[in-house]
């Protein structure tokens, strides 16, 4: 299996080594003919799951001229990505015939755009829990500066349940009165008032009604979404996570942690890219950041940072927010747009992967509060070679590179709960110059403010991301959502006039 | 608006009217020229939302030769329909500005195919909510042979969800260790067990811990869903609803009763015909029940009972069980099929709206047990005239033909409340030969016994069908589901030899 550069992999033996196995690592790195002057109809830029999408359904749909039915159906179209893989920022690593999770990792099937998808691709029997209860050690551990106390699993959810629902309960319903439908535009008066409060401000309302165990848990659970502070934390959006996950915490638990790939995302990503590629209407370019993209023509040119042009009618850009600005727009991007992508979002999480000898591990969940730098970890499976596989989070709190001192990374994990550590898996992510940060997370105010601006076109240019999807936003289904969306835009764009009502 | 042959109004100026206005209705009948002799990729066999799916999605979609691009992508597919219009057992009536659900009505955001496609139409903001609890009669009635008693709608959700978890905790775990992952064809050994078991065998296991009242409202609700009897209703798969419903009352009121289209099934149910008309790839033919479907010869010849035949590729049979044995199939359907199909399913809804002059009763629900034919109401929308709209539900219990007397029919809902009635509308799914029932709901053990036969292909012919889905089975969601899955079968069958692999 090739390798991608992204990544990286400890052991003892083998030391620190940047670059990770990954499916979705496509070689060669293109399919275009070098002397290739086409102008596509479609260039999509970014192949994480929003580009992705789109190009799948550019390439394998399309739309017949009524009356000349011999016309070509499928969008011929060119998928760019900066990096040498697909996925973007959800993508696997099979190391020893296991898979790690290096961004984004588990769905659920109330989520709508992914579960078809699975559904499409016959992949649900291919779902495993993250969690195991079944184990020696099976308890939740509550670290903090004075001591480390044990709970039950069952006292844990008592303790998130009830510190949750006193954060969300802003109106007597558990925050279905200000999300009554998490799926729109729409903000209701009560939701853009709550989008200019933080988290903090949230708390600070209710602090004298949270036990300490409950407060550290609500804290570590709010960051674990966000991968901020509490300070640049939204309430709003995180309302929305836990509107999305049925205002419950369970819910969230089974929405936002539980099922993922038992062969990993990668192995659910490539199927799109496979689909794409059968079609015979897909170019791709991999390896090959975007530099400029220029609307100032009848087609739009795409340039990357080596010196290529490339030329369609219509231009799909899955850019993140947080590094759109890195592109150059002729005309330049409409200031809402640009100041959206300059605020960005806040997420900088830290998730460290151990393989660690400790079989009890497995039923382990714990987190380690204020200033640990991971501050979330529990069981995530068990390993071929019969070790435990521990996912560990951090964020914007005690942010740390974890490549920079493995010893350090070590510490940090020890500080959750002892353990022997055989291997490390993880990604940087906010040195990761295509993500610069993880999932999106807003900040106050961003979301109220910016989300039409985010989610606009810009003439020829339609702009798809997980980032402002209108339901899951953050999330692998949200990135279906919007790649669907960007997808339909451009085809009926590009539909012959006659045709247009009737899409 | 064309009128669908199918449905019936009642005004007492216009008195019984058979056939009501449906823009789902398809006039002319059929695109085909009379002397086509065309062989298609594909014959689609009904027009439901697993047909439509599938049509839509066979001919918007396809498989170019990699070393041919200059072939043709999309299959040319012929629709068949015995009906006058699109939607199946899912269409709506507009009358007088307003909408009408004749069959399927509510989806949910939690229903990953229907929610994808609601958001690929960008439909999620033409939702309307049944409920409406701010208006004067604010009540849950309950009546049953000696006495009609007023409730709350807080203790109507009590009394339901009280008495439902009693029903469905056979496991400690309120159902969710019988049924852990509601999306597979595989049962766990309890899953297996309680579909042995009817919800009657059930109910006398739990009688005692049941208050009258929590028995009067498990036994409407489960009626509800499966409108059969107690003792011909699956136990299991109604825990399979509640698995699904996230195995609570509130889910199940979120995700069975609660949304609807504004504009009804109908324009969702179009958006899908017109895709697949666009693409130009798509032939249909209405009024035109099919007789016998032909798979001994190199391609496979759909005969209609008017006596035209056509050939194609593949056929996707999206007949509904109960009716899959009108149809002569050649070599015969293999044994499990045929029996699963003289089984049938238990569903005899009786669905009738009422537009009544009682503003109030926007805000009333209520059950009449045991015995009064239309078992379970509720307020479900205003009419531009500013009546209200009450929805009220029958089944195999007392079970009867609204149109064979109107004054009984009125009786029945006056049974449940008081109201003064102006309009009468519904459709008679019992005589309805092209559907004999409503969704399918399932016996005991005949899902456990057939479920792989049901869903089994048959030579040429692929089998999709909510009635054999494997998630939401008998929604909207699930034939959806099912005309995705259906269109991928067929196109990888028809995928050149050396992409199979591939897709």
């Amino acid at each position: 299996m090739a390798s991608s550069r992204d990544g990286y992999s400890w052991t003892e033996k083998q030391g620190l080594k940047s670059g990770v196995p990954c499916i979705g690592t496509i070689q060669p790195p293109t399919n275009l003919d070098r002397a290739s002057t086409e102008v596509f109809d479609v260039i999509v830029v970014g192949a994480g799951y929003c580009g992705l999408t789109a190009a799948r359904d550019l390439t394998t749909s399309g739309i017949l001229v009524a009356d000349n039915p011999g016309s070509r159906l499928g969008l011929r179209t060119l998928l760019i990505e900066a990096r040498d893989r697909i996925g973007g920022r959800s993508w696997s690593s099979d190391i020893d015939g296991y898979s790690f999770e290096l961004g984004g990792t588990w769905i659920f099937w109330g989520q709508a755009n992914v579960w078809r998808e699975i559904l499409r691709y016959q992949m649900q029997d291919e779902l495993v829990s993250s969690y195991d209860f079944s184990k020696g050690l099976n308890k939740y551990i509550l670290v903090n500066t004075e001591r480390a106390q044990h709970f039950t699993h069952e006292e844990e959810d008592e303790m998130m349940e009830s510190g949750l629902r006193k954060l969300v309960n802003v109106d007597g319903e558990y925050g279905k009165r200000v999300i009554p439908f998490p799926h729109t535009a729409a903000f209701t008066a009560e939701a853009l008032r709550y989008d200019k409060m933080s988290v903090a401000d949230r708390l600070s309302e209710i602090k004298d009604s949270l036990t300490p165990n409950e407060l550290s848990g609500v804290e570590a659970f709010v960051l674990l979404c966000s991968g901020g502070t509490l300070e640049t934390t939204s309430f709003f959006e995180f309302l929305h996570w836990w509107a999305l996950s049925d205002y419950s915490y369970q819910g969230c638990i089974d929405y936002l942690v539980k099922y993922k790939f038992r062969g990993g995302q990668s192995s659910f990503a490539i199927r799109f890219f496979r689909e794409a590629l059968a079609s015979g209407n897909l170019s791709y370019a991999f390896n090959s950041p975007v530099a400029e993209i220029d609307d100032t023509k009848d087609f739009v040119t795409v340039s990357t940072r080596d010196g290529k042009q490339y030329r369609a009618k219509r231009v799909i850009s899955a850019i993140p927010l947080q590094v759109m600005n890195n592109v150059v727009f002729n005309p330049p991007l409409p200031s809402g747009k640009r100041t959206a992508a300059s605020i960005g979002h806040v997420n900088q999480c830290v998730k460290v992967h151990a393989e660690v000898r400790n079989k009890d591990l497995r039923s382990y969940t714990g987190i380690a509060r204020p200033e640990n730098g991971l501050f979330y970890a529990f069981g995530d499976g068990t390993t071929p070679a019969g070790n435990t596989h521990i996912v560990a989070f951090g964020g914007q709190n005690g942010h740390f590179d974890p490549e920079d001192n493995i010893g350090t990374t070590a510490r940090k994990l020890q500080g959750l709960v002892p353990m022997d550590i055989e291997r490390l898996v993880f990604h940087n992510w906010s040195k990761d110059e295509f993500a610069k940060g993880a999932w999106f997370f807003s900040q106050p105010g961003l979301l109220s403010n910016h989300l039409g601006d985010m989610r606009a076109r810009h003439g020829k240019v339609i702009f798809g991301s997980s980032d402002w999807a209108l339901g899951w936003r953050s999330f692998i289904d949200g990135a279906i959502e919007e790649g669907t969306r960007a997808a339909l835009t451009a085809r009926t764009d590009l539909a012959p006039s006659q045709l247009k009502g009737k899409l």
